[in-house]
Order: C-alpha cells, then sequence, then structure tokens
C-alpha cells in the first residue's frame, strides 16, 4: 500500500473537528448544542440572491470564464471603487471562495520553501494552505492583553530572513475580532514597504466593523500597490456561505496573470455561485443595516456577558463576528470536549472553538477560545448561563 | 515589487488560451468560428437539475459537510455500485469539479519532488496540478500509428525510479478518445501491483463508450483497490460543466482521511452544484440514449470526414468526445492560428487544439490537432469544408 505524502502527514486537523463527533453525540443524547463555534450566521441570505437562482433561465450549465463572468467582476470592481478601492475589473478574478484566493495567491508568489509572517491567533485553514503550497508560517504573538492589536514592528523584523515572502493579515480579524487602525496599517505600509514584501489581507469581514470605526484595506495604502494581494468573499457579507464565492485582487499584474494560469487549470469557478454574487451586489442598504444592527446588539451582549462571568475576560472587538476570550480553566480543549461530552445544564450545552487550534506556537491559547456570535440573542442568553454552570463544575476549573 | 513564485513560473499557459484572442478577433472582424477546440458541449443540461435549482427552498445558503452533502453521497455511491463498483459513502468525497479531485489526490498521496507516469498525449492540465503541488511529471508517448493505444509496459517499466509513486490514466481518454481495453487494464493492474504504485484514473467520460465496448473502471481491478484512486465529475456526463461539481473515490481510507483535511480546510463544496449533481442522478436513461444517439452518430461523421481529406488521418475513437487527428501541416501552432487570424472560407473558420498542447515530450504533436465534436452534424459539415479548404491554401502544408 503505497503512502500518503509528506505533506498530507503534515496537514492539520483543526480542533474544532476534533469536537464533532462529541457534539454529535450530545445531541444523540438529546442535549440541545449551541454552535458558537463556526463562522455559519444565522442570517438569511439576501432576496435578490436567491430569486437570481429561482430564475436561472439557461439551459446548458456552461464553464465561465476562468477568471468569472466579465459583468460580474465589471460590477464587482465598480463595488470596490465605492470602498475607496482604485480597481478595474481587470484587476481582479472571481474565486472559488476566499479559501481558493488564498491559495492561488501563495501558489502564485511563494515558492516551495519560502515563508510568510501571521499574526496568531490566526484562521486555522491558512496555516493548511501554507502547508498545501509548501509555504512555511512564521507565527507572531498578538496578546489578548493588548486586546489582539498589532504586534510591535520591531518583533516583524526580527522573524524577517532572506525566505521571508510576505505578511498575511485578516482585517477585521478571524478569531479575534480586531480591526486595524489607521497606524497600524500604516506601520505594516512601511514595513511591506521597507522589506519588499508580499501584503495578503483577507478582508472578508470588511462590512462587520463597529462603533463608527473605519476599515482600511489594505489596498488604501499608498505607494505600495505592487506588493498588496486582497482576498474577499461574499460567504459572510450575504450570509451565503454555500455559494463559494470570492475573490483575488490586486494592482500587480505580474501576480494576476500568474493566478490565471492557476485558475484556468481549473476551468471556471461556480456557475451558480457567481449568479447569487453578482445579484448579491444589489442588495439593499436596509438588509446590511439591520444586520449590523443585529450583530453589534448580539456583540453588546455577547461581552457584557461573558465579562460578568467570573474569571472570564473577552476585550470589546470592533469588527468581524468573533471575540477571543480567556477562560478560566486549565485547557480548552479539554474543557470544549468536556462540555460537549460530561456536562449539561437544564438538557442544553454549547460548542466553542479551542483557542489552541488558532496559534502556531505550541502552548499559546490553552485559555482562551474563540466564540462566534452567529446566533439570536434570545439563544446567545442561553449559552451564556449554560457556559457560567460549566465553569462552576469543570473540575479543571482555575481561579 | 516582490517577484512570482518558481511554481508560478513553471505553470504553463495553455496553447489553446494563447489562440483565443485571434478567435475573438475573427469573430469581430464578422467571420464565423466553429468552435471545436473546447470540451464544452451543446447538448442541455438534464431538466431534473435545472428543476432542482429553480426549487431551491432554503432561506440560508449554508456551508454543507466538507465532503459533501451527505444525502448526495449516499446516491452516488449507489450509484457507482450500479456500475460494479463496490463502494460506499464513506469512500468517497465530492468535490469542486474534477479539478479539485486530482488536487487532493496529489496532494495527499504525493510529496514535492515525487514523480508520476501519464501516457501523452494527455489533458493539459494536469501537467499544471502536477506543478501545483511540485509533482515531477513523466510522460510515455503512445503514438497514433497504434491509435493511441496503452504504451508498452516495457516502456513504463524503464521510467519508474524510487521517487515514482504512481500512474495516471484518463479513461475513456481526453485528448485521444481512446478506451483502453481489458487487457490494458489488467497490464496496469499488474504493474500498478507490482511497484506498489497509486493508480490515479480519471475516469469523467465513462458514459460515453461507442460501438459496445465496455468501460472498465480502475476500481474494478482485483487485489489493488488500496492503489487505486478515481477522479469522476458531472461535468460531461450530464453537459453540467459550469456547477463545478467532481468526486474522488477511493477505498484506500488513509487517502480519504488524508484528503478531507485538505478538503476540510476549503470549507465545502459549492452548494447549488451539489444540489444540481444530486438531482442528476436522477436523470432518466432516455436522456443519455438521446446523448450517446447523438454522439456516436457526430463521431461517425466527424472522423468519415476527415479521413476524406487529402493528408488527414483520425483513427475510430472508442470513447469520450474527442479526436487527436493529424493533418498534412508543418506545425499546428501556426495552423491553428493562421486558420483564425489569416483565413475563412465563406466568411466561416474553425477553432482546434494544438496537438502540443498535449505532450510534454518537446516537438511532438506538431501535426496533430484536438478535434472535439461537441456540436451538431450541421456545424460539423461546415466545419469540415472550412478544414478541408484551409489545408488546401495553407502556406505550411507538407504533402
Amino acid at each position: 500500500m503505497p503512502g500518503i505524502s509528506r505533506r498530507g502527514k503534515k496537514m492539520p486537523t483543526s480542533p474544532i473537528r476534533r469536537l464533532v463527533p462529541f457534539a454529535e453525540e450530545a445531541t444523540k443524547k438529546g442535549v440541545h448544542v449551541y454552535y458558537l463555534n463556526i463562522g455559519q450566521p444565522d442570517i438569511k441570505t439576501p432576496e435578490v440572491a436567491l430569486e437570481a437562482i429561482h430564475n436561472y433561465n439557461q439551459t446548458i450549465v456552461e464553464y465561465s470564464h476562468s477568471a468569472g463572468n466579465e459583468s460580474y467582476r465589471r460590477k464587482l470592481a465598480a463595488s470596490y471603487r465605492k470602498h475607496g478601492i482604485d480597481v478595474d475589473y481587470t484587476d481582479l478574478m472571481i474565486t472559488t471562495g476566499g479559501s481558493e484566493a488564498i491559495m492561488f495567491a501563495f501558489f502564485s508568489c511563494l515558492s516551495n520553501g519560502e515563508e510568510i509572517i501571521i499574526p496568531e491567533p490566526f484562521y486555522a485553514n491558512y496555516y493548511g494552505f501554507a502547508v498545501s503550497a509548501g509555504v512555511k508560517v512564521k507565527a507572531i504573538t498578538s496578546s489578548i492583553k493588548d486586546d489582539f492589536s498589532l504586534p510591535s514592528i520591531a518583533e516583524f523584523e526580527q522573524l524577517i530572513t532572506p525566505k521571508t515572502k510576505g505578511i498575511l493579515i485578516c482585517n477585521p480579524n478571524n478569531p479575534t475580532g480586531y480591526l486595524y487602525s489607521a497606524e497600524e496599517m500604516e506601520q505594516l505600509r512601511q514595513l511591506v514597504k521597507k522589506h519588499d514584501l508580499y501584503l495578503f489581507s483577507d478582508e472578508v469581514y470588511r462590512e462587520f466593523c463597529y462603533d463608527g470605526e473605519k476599515h482600511i484595506s489594505a489596498m488604501h495604502l499608498q505607494d505600495i500597490n505592487q506588493n498588496v494581494v486582497m482576498v474577499d468573499s461574499v460567504s459572510k457579507r450575504y450570509s451565503e456561505c454555500g455559494v463559494r464565492i470570492g475573490s483575488l485582487v490586486t494592482k500587480n499584474k505580474a501576480v494576476i496573470e500568474t493566478a490565471m494560469k492557476f485558475a484556468q487549470a481549473r476551468l471556471s469557478p461556480p456557475g451558480f455561485g457567481q449568479i447569487a454574487g453578482e445579484a448579491s451586489l444589489d442588495t439593499p442598504q436596509s438588509y446590511f443595516d439591520h444586520v449590523y444592527n443585529e450583530y453589534i446588539a448580539r456583540r453588546n451582549f455577547l461581552v457584557e456577558g461573558l465579562n460578568k462571568i467570573p474569571g472570564v475576560y473577552s476585550p470589546m472587538p470592533k469588527g468581524a463576528f468573533y471575540t477571543m476570550a480567556k477562560l478560566p480553566v486549565d485547557d480548552t480543549d479539554k474543557f470544549c470536549q468536556w462540555i460537549l461530552s460530561e456536562f449539561d445544564y437544564e438538557g442544553q450545552t454549547v460548542m466553542m472553538a479551542p483557542g489552541s487550534g488558532f496559534y502556531k506556537t505550541p502552548g499559546l491559547g490553552k485559555n482562551q477560545v474563540r466564540i462566534a456570535y452567529v446566533l439570536k440573542i434570545e439563544d446567545l442568553t442561553k449559552a451564556l448561563v449554560v457556559l457560567e454552570k460549566a465553569l462552576e463544575a469543570y473540575p479543571g476549573r482555575i481561579l
């Protein structure tokens, strides 16, 4: 029997996946599980998107252009321009989710064995994509004490080697909800320019910025437009995660042309997803207002509720719909399993994502969990009660 | 400006893509182009698939399971069992087109720097996927003189090194239309077993077998089920190329589990595509009968027509909907450009895929073109006249 590949062995299984059987077991026992572990919102997909699907009127579902339908690319570019991102439709390509955009960016920009720096905690799948592409990830730790703000530039400088080719940020951040400030973005700009690095910027949560804070895109930064590769997705913006549509955006023509070769090899992005994505660009502002109000209410409720539980601390995130909270426990991998498999409060329990899965540095995140506020306040209310009761009962509690 | 990656530089641009601007230019001049270069059939998508899309009744387009919807996987496994492929739903995963299945197979089975053997001419994108995964392709030439039958096993043996990890076949074959015989499949079986290699088998054209010939799946072969990884797709079977749905099928649990880690990183396959793909499994037999009759008529018409043109030779392919034909010209890369840019017959011309794009060995395929019989006979009739007149007029004709 031929063996599997080195990269296959190296590829991580996410600690969330490890918990899935325990959640399934709890459900089988009749325990209701509140899923706070995932970024699957309960917000409805815009009507315009669903209507476009219902009204699909072609008789042959043909390949699209490898960069995506031109009508979609043109409208998407126009929508970016409204956000001060100066691109035309030739500066972007439609991808199969933001995931594929990251893969194409890595494939196009990074050779096997080269390095990127990512502030941790980070979206766990970045590491999987890096393993797929043979790219080495160097993590630079952001601290919950500083509410996960950007680590100092001096720390970045220490990690830069001749093999360092880029920096990857997620802004607003998954898993922390942190929104980078104008000052932090300027620091990154100078760093990237000084060392001529790529700045890969995952901006799929762009619409989710709170408290009047303004989102600063990497594409807004002056004088580094050949360095910036933006990754985007319709998944969260329109609550249509399942359509698998994203985009790769850059003013760097060599990168776009190279990414196109990878795009052509896989022929085209999903056809129906493109139809939903294009139609979603006509989503009325009232939809976003509703979603915004919903999330800000949820965030305020959740974070205030968390901070009222003895021993728990959550920063007040300015973006996305996650928070990384500190729990008074020995090990959140154990606690998140225990709460599913050995605990319930009035027939209810909670699934959360253990913090360790978002750190590359071994041992970090052991007292943190990522909580996604993708459920309505009624459910969050119950989930918070479960969490408080569980922390009281958990044998591994640390005071 | 940071440079692009080594793999990005190595990634090929297909010679078909190079011709696209010439075809666009011809169209602008008012010349009608018959597109015989691509595998985009003009056959309608089954009604059941389109209806399932029109009737989509969810309000949130959610992520699916990373391996695809369980209902789809169960039905798909059942459909394979009808073809004598003994699998259950845990032996397969739904992928984003056959393309992603190949990528996951390469990622899971092949380490950077390892080798696979592929009989050439081969589907050009295999090479692109190999470059993406850092895998080296060794080509073994099949000859038009033998109608592109499997090269001798002795030739395979000569290419096997300690780094050789697998053999990749496409059966029925794109670009040649060749269908491997029972004897050839047995030879491959023995070879794979002897050297403990993976046998990657792309069977997306399974339904397209003519003249009463039976398709033998790699999954049918005795005693090597840990070695076989089958790749499949709905694109051609149901003429729904744009939905981007395929599958990876293997009895090797280590491979499925490893591929799942790559699948989880990209979250899920396209949601609407899965709905179309699952519904397509209920396509009535009358649809396939119609398609079969259509393709066999087209094939017979095209191949007979080609062989009547002086200096042209085409084998009679037993499967898929392509033929690799020999033309009496100096260089089909030049000819295929010339016929688009400098020739028309009564306002019409033809786009074909130059043979060189399907060979890894430099210099091969220069007198071959791949012709896809994806157009109706009326159009094929006109296209053949254009081709004959063009060959008479082409300055680089070789007698």
